[in-house]
């Protein structure tokens, strides 16, 4: 049952902006998204003001650790207690609001994606 | 940029049963994973009652509809705008509470999976 399971990412991260009122621990951002040309249909009936996750692939993480340092907390959790990107499996959820959305071009705001970042799978908040 | 993304199951959906209260609309189950031995280190902090998101394969869908059909809505909406397990990839999320930890073996209720579902991955909710 440990079969691999692949994936194949459906766009990309193209720019990620720091908006107004950001600031370095929360950082606010302002993010363009290529959906590729086939996957487009499925982003029928999304609209700006939708909230929505985008699921990614933390693509620089080449590596693991199941026990995590978590910055600024007295206890060491695991991997699976923690949102390090440091894990078995690279899958991050972040949770954004739609600003445009026009053909495959999906402008976002709210999440802390980098350039480059592979999107898998796109789901109503 | 379209390379495929691997992944490989960390546990597996071992049984789920119905609790009392359950309806068929909204199932309402207890469900017992195995987390596989070479990641249980990963669960360390985790406790009874904690909420978690678990990430699972959608194992038994081969395929998928861009535009879905939402049952009982009068709108058709996009994959993306859908929790349809016939997604490109085929990631699904569930938010469920900790009954108990032993070893590798997490008990959980709140999920709706299928016994036999690959599990990918495990946040704090």
């Amino acid at each position: 049952m440990e079969a691999k399971v692949e994936f194949t990412p459906i766009g990309e991260v193209l720019s990620a902006d720091r908006l107004e009122g950001g600031n370095e621990r929360f950082v606010n951002r302002r993010e363009t998204i290529r959906i590729y040309p086939e996957y487009v249909p499925g982003l029928t009936d999304l609209a700006p003001g939708d909230r929505i996750l985008l699921l990614f692939h933390f693509h620089l993480s080449k590596d693991y650790d199941l026990i995590t340092f978590a910055r600024g907390r007295q206890k060491i959790p695991g991997v699976f207690n923690s949102h390090s990107p440091r894990r078995p499996n690279g899958i991050g959820i972040t949770e954004v609001s739609i600003v445009s959305l026009r053909e495959g071009e999906l402008v976002v705001d709210g999440g802390d994606l980098l350039p480059g970042t592979p999107i898998l799978d796109i789901k109503p908040a």
